[in-house]
């Protein structure tokens, strides 16, 4: 699997690895949704998951396939948050050292929350420092390995069990999604996603959703070639969500199995977050309510049938979600 | 079944009334929880039941059990916030009038909620007036029916359903609980959850969840007779479980079949608030913590096993959410 392109196969070896580790999250069906957008709505709690986010499967299966003898030296990750704590939650769990690159001006409860995990964080300057260079570097020095954030086939593999569970929860309940919106940042829980429904559920029309200023996958599958946003994007909240460009082996997937990139502002996330604490009783931080926020706002160029949104991560500092909460 | 008790029958009865009307809300294992005490865990997120409290499902059951005939002139009820919203919601799927009974002190947000579902709310003075005789008279005035919120055994049975999800959650996964927590005000909940383990996983001990100075289901169970709380108690955050007594009703189910009763002060309701936002991602009013906080707080006398804590309620204001979740 290494070389190439991950393959069902992985996924369903994923999945196995996973049993006992993570959760099977619930998908839910949402009256309230329905009723604002006249589609009838099941969303896949991924906030569930262990550390809030999908991010814990990719790790976790991930681990799972580095031979024993080679997991002592432990693993690296650089993260802004999410793939930060999945990495941590799945070493402790294997008992192996973890090693994570994160900018300082992540979320603060970002931070704290993967040292509670028992990982060491080592902080860069996001804007002069490239994590990449200190993730290799420090995986060099202590023989550790490294864990892309998405870009790898192990890593798709992991989160591509997030789509396994939608079409079977789908299949248990009689129901065929016809579309399947994904929060993206690099890619890779959509490029999962899809390569298990293309399987699965192929009538399943997958998208990503996109904070605005960050809508390279938008832009690159229209024009069938990965292009990165702006160097010097505008502010967005939807700090999971900000990576320059499409990964090269997620982008292989995704260009031929996503039907298109949706894209929201800042207020349709704020609003879908407010929702979700309303109406859901769900905490979501802003990345992992884009996708809930494409439906809540229309984006979705569809009037009938089954949508699945899948809200994918819920680590949002106790002040911001104050703040949108009351608002 | 009107003259008597709620038998398992009704509740297998009530769970058909409700497909397609209310929502089978996921049962998830919390692998945090289980680290805290050491016990496998498995949370019933009522919270994602429409209205956000498991009230929904004995309102509409009971509005379901109404002749057709009988229904036109609508439904009352008399609530501090939830049931209110249940009868409310129920009332407006099968398009009949509710006119609901509010205490003018209620969460403004079960209020204007309960308004915004299309309900008469008519408010009265907690301390001064009665809101049972206010809830009779309306509904002798407008030959509509009154739906007792917890002493009825239509009530009961509708409750009851999410003992028989948990039954079948936990079968489907292979998982036989061995304690069940509920959070309680009235009994209704938990008679029906207990009835249905009764004859599901006969194994199970049912537990009441109280909050501190409304412990009158704990003291009663110790008595073997209903107990009223203190007429001028201390206060509770948990709005929602303020009922005075065990009811008649409940209390003949409850007392036969309830393990015993555990008590939570606010702080450990705050606590458990501040886990489920923190870890969990989920959203719980006070009184919908409860159990929860009996978990966290060590008061469940169990080593080993499974517990399933039941999550009742999510309808809490933002402000009050923001001020917990910042401690």
């Amino acid at each position: 699997m290494e070389a190439g392109l991950p393959t069902f196969g992985d996924i369903e070896s994923s999945q196995r690895r996973l049993r006992g580790r993570a959760v099977t999250t619930p998908l839910v069906y949402s009256p309230e949704v329905e009723r604002r957008i006249g589609v009838r709505t099941l969303l896949k709690v991924e906030t569930m998951q262990r550390t809030g986010t999908f991010k814990f499967r990719g790790a976790c299966a991930f681990i799972s396939r580095i031979p024993e003898a080679e997991r002592g030296a432990g693993v690296v990750a650089y993260s802004s948050g999410n793939h930060a704590q999945g990495v941590a939650a799945a070493a402790r769990l294997f008992g192996i050292p973890a090693t994570i690159v994160m900018p300082d001006d992540a979320p603060s409860v970002k931070l704290d929350r993967t040292k509670a995990l028992g990982a060491e964080v080592v902080t860069y300057d996001r804007r002069r420092e490239s994590r990449e260079e200190i993730g290799e570097a420090l995986a060099g020095e202590r023989g550790a390995i490294l864990i892309p954030p998405y870009d790898h086939p192990g890593t798709i593999a992991g989160q591509g069990t997030v789509g396994l569970e939608i079409a079977r929860q789908c299949e248990a309940e009689g129901e065929a999604p016809d579309a399947v919106l994904v929060p993206c940042g690099g890619g890779g829980l959509t490029a999962g996603i899809a390569l298990a429904l293309e399987r699965l559920v192929p009538a399943a029309r997958v998208w990503t959703v996109e904070p605005a200023g960050f809508d390279d996958h938008a832009r690159s599958f229209r024009e069938g070639r990965r292009l990165a946003n702006d160097p010097t994007p505008p502010p967005s909240m939807c700090d999971a969500l900000l990576a320059p460009t499409p990964g090269e082996i997620t982008f292989q997937i995704t260009r031929r199995l996503v039907a298109g990139g949706l894209v929201v502002a800042d207020d349709e996330v704020r609003s879908a977050m407010r929702f979700a604490f309303e109406h859901l009783k769900l905490v979501l931080e802003p990345g992992g309510a884009v996708a809930l926020a494409a439906l809540l706002s229309g984006r979705l160029p569809i009037a009938s049938g089954i949508v699945v949104a899948v809200l994918s991560g819920g680590n949002v500092a106790p002040g911001l979600f104050a703040e949108v909460i009351a608002d």
